[in-house]
């Protein structure tokens, strides 16, 4: 038994499991955020979007990203798979097709385990976002797309060995890998949905849409919470001993830092501490420092996580004056400090962390060298995932249909789509909507 | 320190408490798939069951298991774990009377913890399915003596070194010693107990029963799933990195297309995706990967996995056309998909993945022996836990009573058994019991 | 790479996660067994708590533990971690101001982050016990002065070289450290702000506040037993396969045994199995064993267990008699059991698991010597913690006030605190004050 490949391995497996959790988390998240009426639906489509993207990533999607290719593919070992490998052997040992991740010294079925579980995130982000409205179906195919061809591209230009990579971006977890992808297919989906009944009216005003069981919106908080010692300590593959130490308290500090930020900014705006901007300004610093938890100090992932916590509550007020419905704040936390974290590594990074990796950010005195590196990676991806994912949006709804009907929509996706009721026992009060001037409320409450 | 044994048992003992978690999926699924007023007496039976497990197996059940003995029975260190053991010394080194377990490389109470959490999932899986009837007090006896006697026999003939292993049978991680072990005792239960009250009419006609909390179902499988990397890929008991990698993968992928299999057969035959049989055919892919996990291909898992989701649906509709009231769907998941994935092996094992284990099954050369074996081992599992539970069953009806009060029934376990309700300040809708020709629900629902 | 630090580190950080997720079973536990009105409150409460800990453990908290110095105080590398460390460098090779935790083979960020969750830990104990009528503001003042200035004093006396561990006193995972501290904390909290209104009368009458989730407290008992699988075997900080084997089992054992004692308590006193009873009993088996773990048989373990079991009931009855009001039981579970374990050191702890550690108890032949450095350590943390919490929270008092005002308290801090509700589209029933002459109820319903 080679000790080292042992060791890499259990720490793969294990973090992997933590990451495939957050599949949870997000349904609890999700689900909290919304109303009850919907509430089978959010649940029925995050618990089957794992199995989505399961299939889609092991039929194509891994062998996009990972397959040797040129700068924007991967053109070898597409197809469930089937490309040659000899993982765990590594450097000059390593025989196969998918070079860009021979540096993992694990089994090639952990490096896929690992690599599945990430993909998968991708899609659960955009399940919030287009909750309450989207047709079950539609939802599917858009997913099964999304993995299987969407996300790896991208994918393949960070951490397949592409364009981007050369160029000299990096995102240690992703915060463009996966929360900005999301992001951005999120976006595209809401513009063609477009927003839920009674949620803006004419005069400009917002009308509160509060979710149904906030015990369930803070398991699913403290299930991603954990499931991100899985994401980011994880992602090095590998048990470096020091790395993991240290991205562990990096992604914690800008957590706590994130939590205590976004409280106070509600507390501030709102006037009182809103329990949805407490829980989404954590994942706000989760999603910041994915890209940099490798690459920065403990202090700077406080300030990272400071500045998330604040820029999370600012976006869901901004995202609403704009009319841009995001039922559970899915843009503010993954798209807007998906975006953040991707550049707060151009200004954060510092070299003695990974030595030849990203160099000195801005602020550490190397210049903005990698901060435009950075940069152009954000809008690189923001062009090709939002037109293409704008594309397969459009081409569903043209096929399919993208919303579900008013009367449907009015009564419950519970009832629509799946014929269930999530509470069936407990008495439900009627719905009012009352319009107010101004934001009231956070994260899935508004 | 030697380092293969700190690394077996980090990896036994981290699956062991992944393993040990699916104690509260099984609670969250069983309660989320039960009413409300019966809800305190399901959380309060899945609670303390692992309780009741854990003195049962150290009391007895761990010596009958793996105890040095004869083909039916351990009889060497029966009590309370206090036969001779000099683990983690393996092969010639061993010295102890726990022979059978001897090629784990971990220390003797890490082999008991893993073995421990598989044995309590055996008694949990009854709980499901005599739910809403059951006295307090007489699961709990028939649990004790479930973990202590019924389990370990069985578990002696498959894992302990008795008849069938002699045999040839095999069953990796358990579909037939944990699953339909718990699935043939809980058939028992169910027989003796009967079926709820207003559940079937003499016309033949099926009361659908919704579930009360579908939030909580769906956090119950999302946690099953979770722990089953732990239940499967632990199953090694050792960092063995490419069987733990692929182990993985198989499990998920299995999990992965029952999923969509059973979705759609909901899908196909009720009109519309049931929620209750997408998280059942999870749970049916992954009791039928359990025995073949490591012995087949990602493909064969794939399959495997598509056709549990499709039988999990299907018996669903049977168990209730002949009027076996299993409230949660747990014969349909445990015993048909522990069935058939015992049988699996016989068909889609493949000896590359294990070589010197189970050889080829029948869909790759190996023709019939291997199917055979293990249909024998199907066979007389089921005849000797079948019988043992039932004369369990009627003993402790005779006894103690095993069913409670009609009154009690109607007003609901919770208060009855227990003096509490589980959500005493939310309103609740009076229940009506309306009969429809057909099977109108899924697991949880009909 | 060195084997050893990479097995410890893996250890360490997987259980350091484990007890991170703690924090959800707290939430889940405390919000539970508290009324639906206070839900946000709690969650929020339970949320943040854990951001203020990380902040306040990494700028001082840490330093004082840890940091070299007296037998009072650490007094080196006080602030933001910035002492001297060449983690994982042990024995003579070690070069720090840390030295008190020297002997752990990991990196100097897998300490911090291990202790910090368990700093975490007693925070969360605190938040239970002062639900339903503390400002948000003022609890989140107090739980940084907590985890900042009193928990590490004691953690110096005890884990950080101070005078206790010179003494003699052995709390392997923190009955005392963590769980009474937290508990002493959580008693002069009680005491400062008073009980709920409506929950004594004049004639000691008892009113039962049942709890508005009990799903959700047993998914939170589930999250924590798992947690203390990472809580007690985790505090080798190391791969060291026989004790974590060792206390894993134990560790199970007394929860079982305690869960089986508790629930029969409360079936002969009370009349029926109350569920809240059996879930503290577990809790307070957890406790109870959590400073002997290492020292003691699994035999020991198990009548540790039963012991603890019994004292939780007992406990809360008598609270209730002297009209403490501890809404979960926090000071049932984590006082009277953390005081009793760690007796329990004393009576029970055989030298031949941990050698050259405890010496053995007075059971097993060792005299009165260690029961009473143990009860040293008891009396000595008690007069401390107490005596300072209840300064501060005096202070507190006295400049921010630390209860909010009974119009607030009867309408629920969700709406007064948060502007949140936690459901808001059920039903919820309008609550009445029965008073009854003795205690009827159990943790979370008295």
């Amino acid at each position: 038994m080679d000790t080292k490949v042992a060791l890499d391995t259990i720490w793969t497996m294990v973090t992997a499991m933590l990451v495939f959790f957050m599949n949870l988390g997000f349904a609890c998240v999700e689900s909290g955020f919304a109303r009850q009426k919907n509430c089978v639906n959010i649940l029925s489509k995050n618990f089957i979007v794992f199995a989505v993207s399961s299939v889609a990533f092991w039929f194509l999607g891994w062998g996009l990203m990972f397959g040797d290719g040129n700068g924007w593919l991967g053109m070898k070992g597409l197809f469930m798979l089937h490309g040659a490998d000899n993982s765990p052997a590594t450097g000059d040992a390593y025989q196969g097709v998918y070079g860009a991740i021979a540096w993992a010294t694990v089994p090639f079925l952990a490096k896929f385990f690992f690599q599945l579980v990430f993909a998968g995130t991708a899609a659960t982000i955009v399940s919030g976002a287009v909750a309450e409205r989207i047709k079950y179906l539609s939802f599917i195919v858009f997913s099964f797309v999304l993995v299987g061809i969407i996300y790896p591209v991208t994918g393949h230009w960070i951490w397949g060995g592409g364009w981007l990579a050369k160029m000299g971006m990096w995102d240690f977890a992703g915060s463009t890998v996966v929360h900005s992808v999301g992001g951005w297919a999120a976006l595209a989906g809401i513009l063609v949905l477009g927003p839920r009944f009674g949620k803006y009216n004419e005069n400009g005003g917002v009308n509160p849409i509060p979710g149904h069981n906030l015990s369930l919106a803070t398991i699913g908080c403290f299930v991603l919470w954990l499931g991100w010692f899985g994401f980011n300590p994880g992602s090095t593959m590998a048990a470096a001993v020091n790395d993991i130490s240290r991205i562990a308290i990096t992604t914690n500090s800008a957590a706590a830092a994130a939590i205590l930020s976004a409280t106070i900014t509600s507390w501030v705006i709102l006037g009182k501490p809103d329990i949805g901007m407490t829980l989404n300004g954590c994942l706000a610093g989760l999603v910041a420092i994915t890209a940099p938890c490798a690459y920065v100090s403990v202090e700077s992932s406080l300030i990272i996580g400071l500045i998330a916590g604040v820029l999370v509550v600012l976006a869901v007020t901004f995202f609403d004056k704009i009319k841009i419905d995001d039922p559970v704040g899915a843009l503010s936390v993954h798209l807007v400090n998906g975006v953040f974290g991707t550049l707060a590594v151009g200004l954060f990074a510092q070299d003695l962390f990974m030595p030849n990796t990203t160099g000195n950010g801005l602020f550490f005195g190397g210049g903005t060298k990698l901060l435009m590196a950075q940069l152009t990676g954000v809008v690189a991806v923001a062009a090709y995932v939002f037109i293409i994912a704008l594309a397969a949006w459009l081409v569903i709804k043209a096929v399919m249909g993208v919303r579900v009907s008013l009367a449907e929509e009015l009564e419950g996706l519970d009832i629509g789509e799946h014929g269930n009721t999530a509470y069936p026992e407990f008495t439900i009060r009627k719905q009012s909507y009352t319009f107010v001037g101004h934001t009231a409320g956070a994260g899935g409450r508004d």
